[in-house]
């Protein structure tokens, strides 16, 4: 299903979108859309050039945009576009944010692309191997945890979960780029909140590719395929490697939803 | 106090000193210091450099670095250097890091620098403005906060303190940026655990001539002057306006110190 795609054409035009975002950072304008998010100009631009592109070069796949919503086409596959995930650290000014092309086949995520522009850091799972600029990534598989483990949060942890971990808690803005911190072995995990299919369609099959996985935090197993209508998943995520989701789900208590 | 201080020489030594972090960068190897904290080979190598070169222009001046402690002098004006502030933010491979230098005169704070290499984010107060990529900046002093409005917080956090606010909390890495992010109208406040000198020196200039200022959140008035032999803060501290100060002070609770 991946033998039409041309992974060089996607990092190319990812690249183009990342500097329509940087011709807009640092000048932004937000709005507030129907679920009360933050929006700005440079969301419904990236999503506009990304989905003319792919629809063009792909006209009978289906295109899901978190601005934009789906458009239907007949061949089974999929196109997940979160034209700016980390809308919010974005409109601030802050460094983390990024696009993210994810590609599904029936709901199954095959391969992805998330290009942080303001860093020039690009994770790419071809569906052969996951890169970080070029370079295999892995998560971290060693158990061991110290002061200077790293789990990212989300910007309404303090509010929502009981921690109880010795470690550092990092909210940097971006689930895509929680989600390449774990993939890279940088983060010992991720806790994700409640994110849609795009902010987690790109980056997945990099994560699943450098040996970490998704759990819903209640132990439930995690199913992509509720969300392919745009709805957000149903708990709080975690992403890691296999002992760290353990690990974590134990550790994390839900104060509220 | 000022008047033999070249501004625009400082601005080059310490792009100069970015650069030298910007080269070990992803290629970092750390250890662990006394206190136990992590520190990398770039941290002592552009210690040294701003060492060298502030000493050699300012032969009369005393100098407080957070490697190689103080160096006396007798002119009553110090010079108080973070070489990487973030360092584990900046060993993991996170954007948010920086080098500060701050100059006080008999401990007061009177003029400061912050640059942030990976991001080019240069935040200066010469004794007159408080400036952002040569900019004026403002602290946020409209007392309105909504679910979009951030606090900066540490990287304990989680364990430390229980924070009641509708707002996103985010943990950066970097006390400096976190100072810099309120003093640019981003942050409505920092959170900022208990930082030493050379942690605060180079930016309370830019956030005091910003309208904003430090406060312990314990409600003591903030002092600098016991901080001058290296120890930290005994208590936590909170950056914002005024507005903000008194509202986070008596929306966070301490756990643990």
């Amino acid at each position: 299903m991946l033998d039409d795609v041309n992974f060089e054409w996607l990092e190319e035009l990812i690249r183009a979108a990342g500097d329509i975002a940087l011709r807009h950072f640092r000048q932004v304008k937000t709005a507030r859309k129907a679920d009360n998010t933050v929006v700005t100009v440079a969301d419904g631009e990236v999503e506009a050039f990304l989905r003319d592109a792919l629809l063009q070069a792909y006209p009978a796949d289906s295109l899901l945009g978190e601005e934009f919503g789906i458009r239907g086409g007949q061949s089974g596959r999929l196109w997940a576009v979160d034209p700016i995930d980390g809308t919010a650290s974005y409109a601030a000014g802050l460094p983390v944010w990024g696009v993210s092309i994810g590609i599904l086949c029936h709901l199954e995520p095959v391969a992805g692309i998330f290009f942080m522009p303001l860093l020039d850091e690009l994770y790419v799972c071809d569906g052969c191997d996951a890169l970080f600029n070029e370079r295999p990534i892995q998560a971290n598989d060693d158990s061991h945890i110290d002061d200077e483990s790293f789990l990212t949060v989300t910007s309404a942890a303090h509010r929502k979960y009981r921690i109880d971990f010795i470690g550092k808690t990092r909210a940097l803005g971006s689930t895509a780029a929680n989600i390449c911190y774990v993939a890279r072995g940088t983060a010992v995990a991720a806790l994700l909140g409640r994110p849609s299919l795009w902010d987690i369609a790109g980056v997945l099959p990099i994560l699943r590719m450098a040996g970490g996985d998704l759990r819903y935090l209640s132990g439930r197993p995690f199913d992509l395929a509720v969300l392919g209508d745009g709805r957000r998943c149903l708990d709080p995520v975690l992403a890691g490697a296999p002992w760290a989701l353990e690990y974590f789900s134990q550790r994390i208590e839900v104060l509220q939803k």
